[in-house]
């Protein structure tokens, strides 16, 4: 019989934070919670077939993400591997937003306390009807994913390696139209239309030797089902093995879908530094919208590594974000805390 | 690679009720039917780290359980167990009603001739807004488990056993306002709500020593999210290894959602016979409900196990339960047939 | 702990179809894409219990498939296996469904260039309302299965098989009337209809000797639980091992929920030839339905072994098909194409 693996998370803790829609104590998790079967065959010639199917869900409710997501959420993606790189297709994370996990100093897990999700690619993410990477998707189905696309992995050459990904241009289910720069009335992606440009998403990366390579640099692009783009660029540094410095700048242009304040920057600086069986980790980023304040946020967390697959931790944040009342031009002090266990299996 | 264990249940059957609401032959399970994945890491020290996830779904359709539930709505939870206890996080049965199900003649399997569902948390699981363990959760939600929720179960220390249960406030999904004592216009829970209170399950055990103790006893208390209130007391006993008698008493308390008839008593008591490979169930009685006559259950069952993993059965069961139109001063006699297959794996 | 087999099939690739309420680029599978649980309990004597459990889903959206079908969409069954036959209990594909896939040019496989969904039980199926093995089931959710149903599978004596499979009267969801031979006012079969007579499907079968027979014969029914019935037979024959000819013809009777244009008639010829590591595919059919013109449709696929668990696929079909006007007495030509990958696990 076939060799399938089955692996995942479980992240469960309590977090609480302040000047938020819900600022009650909380339980939830700081990292996606994941239960995933991937497997490979062996093909001759270093070739193979490989697969991933990665159910997302809630530890806190049993339910799949967010209750709205499609069960593989995580992903689903099958294709062959060889001499000429890795292709495959489905759905999944896109290239250039699973290149700056490396760069991002909470490892791109989406929580208050890190800086992937609501510092780097917000806005692009979720704040713009039309953001997120598959804004013409099904409601609550937009995030950080292409479904209908295909990936491409280039071999690693002197250290240089690239990532592509063309996303389709079917129609993913956009259940409320998006203005854009149309009208209420003729608005600019009614409701049920397809992206007119293929979405796509690109990353170069170059690290130096070694398992633990001393240093890294990418650069990447990314253009969303309406034609909003992200640029990006990073570089971490380890002077000495325990310590990782890193930092990240991007920018984000939103003109085919707005006639004003159509940019936002964001830039993020931070260290993981292991100290025993302990892993700390520290950020401090801005992002500039284009017509609001500037968000800033600090971080820091520490994991205390109990085994090989399980940790506890803490993470503490305060972001000074824009009120919630437009125009933003004033900003309040959003304090956050979070204390759980993360477990891999 | 780890080493997550894969296990389940497949329950279906036909079964036949009179009087009820669907009164044709159906096809459908006596107990839930289950897929779930476990495992634990070692941590040394007689610590370790474990987890479940645990669909549950409906044979006879294929679907999840009543099609609305949570994917892993038999428990999501994670956790650390060692010399001081076990502790979880996540979503799972209630301590109180995990308790229960040794001392109710059907081993808490949700089925119309067993009396842990209809009999004992009746009125407290379904037949008022408001009721049910987690009556602030998303509709089709309810039932006997808490979501967003912490577990501790004592370390067994000279047979006593002390097992805590603490939910959270959160807003879980509740989409229509639950009246209570409140008007339409300003019902006491308008949707959305949160809980006012923590809602907790506590639950206390004696066992007589042994892996098969001759006897053993429980006394419980439970606060859902709408502070109705469940106290309950059992116990067990084996004059013989093969006969275990049990009996167990219950008093719901719902004066905080209700003006008048708050309160429900309930009592059971039951006997499981195990001859050669076969398994006799039998249990008796009532429930009390303010303002409504009395409900009188009487059951029998017999399991007939052709392997350690499989078992045909056979359930026939006798209520009289109030007539749906209320006031419910007189009551009608319900006959259920079950007939089905049961196997574990 | 149990033997549970984690078995699947992912399939993707990309396909376009002219003419098509969809004509542009799409990332899609040729087959079902599975994930199943599947497991068996020896009793002794020969006897066992066994079960599956067969999530359905789609490569390229990571969603259950077509996103609203139950989580075991491919079946859930349990049930008893000896030398009386197999009996089992749950939700799967009918008994003559399931027997036809071997006559079947493209083995069943729901795609465009297969004939069995869109041209041998088409109509049957989708094209009207009351059409498909559970029409009164829920929205989205019929098809070519049963829910709440049994099968019985004879052993197999001197070549001959016999399958039953037998559904319940239950309510399986209908959400929306099904007028039928009633009016918009009173419906044939009004919101929330049971079935009024059993639906069953049967087949019999006829093997010569062999893994790999000759020859093999069936004749077949089927009545769904609007009491349409279909009535199909089918033969193949290996004249040389690698080669496989097969042929069959259907014939549906939709008089009970239709006053005219009760009968559709089809027919299909194929081949299968295996040449090296390939597969080559040919088929030709037609559809006769009463008051529309004929559908043709002629494909040709060839599958390419890379190992024995995954293949590449190209798909090429040409249809004539009624014009979508009604009434369709003109047709046009849609043409399709199809490449993907093909992987089993």
């Amino acid at each position: 019989q076939s060799n399938v693996v089955i692996y995942g998370t479980l992240d469960a803790g309590i977090h609480k934070t302040s000047n938020s829609a819900n600022t009650a104590i909380q339980e939830g998790g700081r990292d996606n919670s994941k239960l995933g079967f991937r497997g490979q065959e062996d093909l001759g010639n270093g070739l193979k077939a490989l697969f991933h199917l990665e159910i997302r869900y809630e530890v806190d409710t049993g339910n799949i993400e967010r209750s709205t997501r499609p069960l593989f959420q995580g992903q689903s993606r099958v294709g062959l591997q060889g001499g000429f790189g890795t292709v495959r297709l489905g759905r999944a994370l896109t290239s250039l937003q699973e290149t700056t996990t490396q760069f991002e100093p909470w490892s791109g897990m989406p929580n208050v306390a890190g800086f992937q999700t609501d510092l780097m690619v917000a806005g692009y993410r979720a704040a713009v009807s039309g953001s997120g990477s598959d804004p013409l998707g099904a409601a609550g189905n937009s995030g950080n994913r292409f479904a209908n696309a295909l990936w491409y992995n280039s071999p690693v050459f002197n250290g240089f390696q690239l990532n592509l990904n063309l996303g389709s241009k079917e129609n993913n289910g956009l259940a409320t139209a998006i203005v854009g720069r149309g009208t209420t009335v003729a608005p600019q992606y009614p409701a049920g239309s397809r992206a007119q440009a293929y979405p796509y998403s690109v990353s170069a990366t170059y690290s130096a030797p070694g398992t633990m390579p001393q240093y890294a640099v990418y650069a990447g692009s990314e253009r969303n089902s309406t034609e909003v783009k992200w640029h990006s660029v990073g570089a971490y540094y380890r002077p000495i093995p325990a310590l990782k410095l890193m930092g990240s700048y991007g920018r984000q242009d939103m003109s085919h879908i707005r006639a004003i304040n159509d940019t936002m920057k964001s830039w993020v600086l931070g260290a993981n530094y292991n100290v025993g069986v302990g892993l700390v980790r520290f950020g401090y980023g801005q992002r500039d919208t284009d017509g609001e304040v500037k968000t800033k946020e600090i971080s820091v967390g520490y994991e205390h590594n109990i085994s090989p697959r399980t940790y506890l931790y803490l993470d503490l944040s305060q972001k000074k974000v824009p009120t919630s009342t437009a125009p933003a031009s004033s900003n309040m002090n959003q304090n956050h805390y979070a204390l759980g266990i993360h477990h891999n299996f």
